[in-house]
């Protein structure tokens, strides 16, 4: 029985990678089979302001896999990234991309010597990509930096699954939770808090500056590495820059109901419809697709004759000896083709049995919510109200003491998160929006009546920016301490 | 006259590698004088909560200047790194790191024959770095990005001077403004206004993760580069790893009061005491600090030395030839001395004149607050509510629409930044904490107490978490809309 998936074409040069891609898996008996769906630019232009078709979003949602080439977002206000908008829509919580050194394409590394095989897992959905930014003052931008327990938890346990499925022993965690202590420190917390689940791998972490430092330097030290989404976008490109670029880059976009596989690289508008593009990113990604869904005999399989044809020399014009002539882009196919049950003097791939295939999931009947923990005790304990001021700490202080209640105390302001009363250096440097930290008496209870009141009562003689509360959980503080407090 | 600066040893390696470095600046003729103070491990032992003696304090923020060796903070509860603090509390508001490829010292890029000389200027207080974060819900933490429009400035005018001081012909800013709309997007503004002043200095903007893979294959593009601090921080550390790594990473942080210079390593207490640490990474930010001051023939002709005895193979044990014998650390700066006046065959530094010698600045009499514009017009024009709950979009919708007054409509719910009222998918997958946005009606007028009041009204029904007013400034929307909004 085969599998089926649904497949769009993509534009400028994704019709042509496609259908390179498509052929060598028909030739290596891939066991899939497409029902094609009209997405991409000639979408847009016809007015579905998704870029996609009605019976597209049914399909693809049916069917629960895409993939697809490259697509071109028509440039102009208003119109969302396809890409990106999929990604959130649809779910796909997980970015895995692949990396290895590839004989055939030179890098600074392969010619250093040193061999790369390393996959990054990227969470998709949350940290700052959530878009959530305010301007306070006209001075003071701040965008929220989201981590939530689920989300952290549904991409790491992904992680550890697929380092199983991959056979890898290790996986390492890439944070920098020693200055995002509550956000970060969440999303490292669940990493050991899983890896508890997965004895049979080996489980580590590392300050993402430090991580990239190792990366340019022994990169062959790492297997597998899971991230936040910006850290692990920067950690990815960078991956690519190791490898050869964005012609070798790979990327699945994981979700539980649907998942995208794609190249990174885009149109390629320079030279869409000259069919001399270079297929293997699209060809990787397809590899990729196949191990997903279970298919690890024909991935090894088609893997083995691209690492032996990239060995071999051939090359498309973006890439390779240039003292060798380039071929075009189905010459290159045809060549995999040929290849088919050839293996690559260096780093063969294993064949394995082939897994379980994925079911396609249920469309869900409502929006999935996951909340980790039912039994915990919240406790309101204060509140931060930011403001917009140009006045001196001692002043804003004098204001904000004579707000101070039976139940508050005025306990600390800041400035750009350091401390500026009721102690603080004559030598930092102010913008012109401060915290004020108002937290409850001993013995007292507060209410969020209570809360909101306070802030009005500052309103009556500051410009209030916003409100945060704070809290306790099950008797632990929920909310960072300022530099200097 | 002497310029007369404040060094600190440090701990571990710290007194070996400084005594070294002022021992190298001695023989060449340096013209500074030292006032030694009292910093590190044994002054947090002794009580000083700070890591420094009152005297210390004093001295540093009298010259302005602090060269130190690397210090040790204690591990416990409460104490804060002496560097982190360091930095805030004296805003050294720009963090300078110079990387260039020593011959002698190997690396990847070095065997593929790529020469690298950059210099990466990194914000060094905004950010993540403010350590603003709470726990919403017990499931869900935020952390506030904090960019400033005063701090931006501050940090791409020493670029800007930096570049020129350097003679560097170019610089580029490394951003995410695609995702970080208003955050980085204020930055990347400030950063093309400020260019207009630097005409001279060829400016240009990257997306970070283009930039790392671009830093990982072709480094010898770029020449300076400034970025936000976590990204910067990633960037540079990066960048330390294409020149060798940690024993030759130089760093300069800079105020408009007080500088330090250090090395970016630490206190290497497993070769501590012993006179075989690599006295490199400190005399290169040596070498930073005397250019900063003005100093630029001596730092040239110390830099031509320092490269001709690496060159000459001359190593510690920490890197170089394994087949030649390694010296120790005093024998090292023996051969550096012996080495004045030699050029080396590849990368000869050219000895420029002189420059002014920065004059140190007056103790501030009270804390500097920067406002860039009076002009502006603001209006307050709705608000979002963050609240916890588990319901689904629809049911929340049906309560916060019962709130609706004269003057505010609902108009949108989110969750982790993707819309899903009005309009949503069924596969996004929730967690139990949204934001609610009202908006204020055509042609009313809204007050602080009229958006905290409809924050008090929502509370009566749900949990509320942060409230963030939302705001014009001349006419422009302060915030950022919805995923699919
Ligand atoms: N996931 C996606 O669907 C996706 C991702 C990124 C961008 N895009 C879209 O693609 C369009 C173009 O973006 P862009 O020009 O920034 O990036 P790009 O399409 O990746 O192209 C950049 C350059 O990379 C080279 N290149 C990329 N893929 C190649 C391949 N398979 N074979 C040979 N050369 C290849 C070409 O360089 P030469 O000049 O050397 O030929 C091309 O001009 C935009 O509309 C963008 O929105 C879509
Ligand atoms: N700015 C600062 O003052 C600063 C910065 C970072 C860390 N620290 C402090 O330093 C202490 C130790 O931190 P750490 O062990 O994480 O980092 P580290 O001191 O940088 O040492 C890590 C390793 O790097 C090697 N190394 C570093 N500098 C060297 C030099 N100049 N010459 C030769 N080898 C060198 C040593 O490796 P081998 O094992 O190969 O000898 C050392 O064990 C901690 O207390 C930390 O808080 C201070």
């Amino acid at each position: 029985m085969k599998t089926k998936i649904a497949v769009a074409k993509g534009d400028g040069i994704g019709p042509e990678i496609m259908a390179a891609v498509l052929r060598i898996f028909e030739a290596a008996n891939v066991p899939l089979d497409y029902e094609y769906v009209e997405m991409g630019k000639s979408y847009f232009d016809a007015g579905h302001s998704t870029g996609m078709t009605a019976a597209a979003k049914e399909t693809i949602e049916r069917l629960g896999l895409l993939f697809k080439g490259p697509m071109e977002t028509p440039k102009g206000k208003g119109v969302k990234s396809i890409n990106v908008t999929a990604r959130k829509v649809w779910n796909t919580y997980a970015n895995q991309r692949d990396f290895r050194s590839l004989n055939g394409v030179d890098t600074v590394f392969s010619k250093a010597g040193i061999p790369i095989n390393l996959t990054i897992v990227r969470e998709n959905i949350e940290d700052t990509y959530g878009g959530i930014e305010h301007l306070l003052t006209n001075d003071v931008a701040v965008g929220r930096r989201i981590i939530t327990r689920p989300g952290s938890a549904q991409v790491i346990r992904y992680a550890f699954e697929m380092a199983r499925r991959k056979g890898y022993t290790k996986l390492a965690c890439g944070h920098k939770a020693n200055i995002m202590k509550l956000t970060d420190g969440l999303f490292l917390e669940t990493f050991y808090e899983i890896a508890m689940e997965y004895p049979d791998i080996e489980s580590s972490d590392i300050i993402v500056d430090d991580l990239c430092m190792k990366l340019v330097s022994r990169p062959e030290i790492f297997q597998a590495i899971v991230l936040t989404n910006l850290q692990g976008d920067i950690v990815s490109d960078l991956c690519a820059g190791l490898v050869g670029g964005l012609g070798f880059a790979p990327s699945a976009n994981i979700g539980d109901n649907i998942s995208i596989f794609e190249a990174v690289h885009g149109t390629a508008p320079d030279i869409a419809g000259r069919g001399i593009a270079n297929p293997t990113a699209l060809l990787l990604s397809g590899i990729l697709m196949l191990r997903y869904l279970g298919f690890t005999t024909a991935a090894a399989n088609i893997e083995n004759s691209l690492l032996y044809t990239l060995e071999q020399g051939i090359h498309t014009g973006d890439f390779g000896d240039k003292a060798v002539a380039s071929v075009n882009t189905e010459t290159f196919a045809d060549a995999v083709i040929a290849n088919l049950g050839q293996v690559p003097a260096k780093g063969e791939v294993i064949a394995q049995p082939d897994m379980e295939v994925k079911a396609n999931h249920d469309h869900p009947l409502k929006n999935k919510l996951t909340v980790t923990s039912t039994t915990t005790t919240e406790e309101m304990v204060g509140v931060d109200v930011f403001v917009e001021s140009s006045k001196q700490p001692n002043e804003l202080a004098e204001i904000a003491q004579s707000k101070q209640t039976d139940i508050f105390k005025l306990v600390m302001i800041s400035n750009r998160g350091t401390q500026v009363w009721p102690t603080g250096s004559i030598f930092t440097e102010l913008v012109n929006e401060y915290r004020i930290r108002f937290e409850k008496k001993d013995g007292t209870e507060i209410t969020q009546k209570e809360i909101l009141q306070i802030a009005a009562e500052l309103s009556e003689d500051l410009k209030v920016c916003s409100v945060e509360f704070l809290m306790k959980f099950d008797g632990k503080i929920g909310y960072t301490l300022a530099q200097g407090q």
